[in-house]
């Protein structure tokens, strides 16, 4: 059974969206300064890294991250693998050979690179869902897209494919490293922080071999 | 497949250890305030609610939490249930019916009641495993201990069970509610947050029916 880490590591290096919170990772408690332990707190915005989108991100009033159900954050998914898209729409998906019935799929594009070389700035031009390509995915029944880059959706368009995606119940997991996947089938455990009221969280998530 | 959630909710409201950096959980950006979207912010110490204490938690430069092995926080696991203890010890575990070979187990005591009721103040009496239950555990091989309370160790000897688990590789999971989950065996998903360089990192856990 072959494991496949697929989140990103969490530290105020790495690339955060623009005008989230910062991340703060610093000891509190200190051994060496006659503490029983080292102890560290941790600040940060709810979609920082590897994590799973609520639909009260966009949507006011609906259902904040606790009520995601386990069915749906675990289970068979695919993994398709997309170097040249620069974005993907209803054609892209047509022409992309995700098989029928898949209910989970994870979009590994060429964003996929920045996790791989270490790249600290936020990049605008990831690769992303537009809201033809969101309608296409409710159309056949999926129940979670991932994507990894820190958005579903392009830089200056957010809304709608967001929208589009949350409205229809799909979990959107965003911030994938999905370097070292090959395309194919896998079984996702993607566990979130169990933040109540939260419209995010940040969700260690990995893949098995089947 | 029946799945538990073994992880409680993070909120301000929770017990945390006493010292430990406060929960904040904030909105910073609303869409009712023109904002594209809901995003909240979190801080809170890396100890919060269930969560995976790293090596480096007790032993000056040991290894932190984004090194634990997926091999050890995945697996078959048994949950062992004392309602009577007050405290776990090499007598306890002697007498505990744990199957031979067991690699990772988790305790259920009384103090999973305290999740179960909703208890927001921090209870010093907790359940917990003394130096000789947590020498037991190291000569049986165990690779992963699990609490249903914020300490594997007794309030007021934190530091000998913590370092006798933590200096022999052993991983240690705190904070888990249990009061669902009857005695036997299961599978445990276990997934810390990535945080790099950190002494320990929440953890949302489940456990699977085998």
């Amino acid at each position: 059974m072959r494991m496949y880490d697929i989140s990103v590591g969490i530290s105020p290096e790495m690339p955060i969206w623009p005008g989230d919170p910062p991340i703060v990772i610093e000891r509190v408690r200190e051994i060496v300064k006659g503490d029983n332990a080292n102890v560290s707190r941790l600040e940060c915005g709810v979609h920082v890294g590897t994590h799973v989108d609520a639909p009260i991100h966009f949507i006011d009033g609906s259902s904040s991250v606790e009520t995601i159900p386990l069915r749906v954050l675990i289970g068979r998914a695919y993994v398709v693998h997309l170097p040249n898209a620069t974005v993907i729409n209803e054609t892209t998906l047509e022409g992309s050979g995700i098989p029928p019935r898949t209910r989970r799929i994870l979009f590994r594009t060429s964003n996929s690179n920045y996790w791989a070389q270490g790249e600290r700035r936020f990049k605008k031009d990831f690769v992303a869902i537009d809201a033809s390509g969101a309608t296409w995915l409710v159309r056949k029944n999926v129940q979670l897209v991932g994507i990894d880059y820190l958005s579903v959706a392009p830089f200056e368009a957010s809304i709608e494919t967001h929208r589009i995606l949350l409205e229809n119940g799909v979990v959107v997991v965003e911030g994938l490293d999905l370097s070292e996947v090959s395309q194919g089938r896998y079984k996702i455990y993607c566990l979130p922080l169990k933040i109540i009221g939260s419209d995010g969280a940040p969700a260690r998530t990995i893949l098995v071999g089947v």
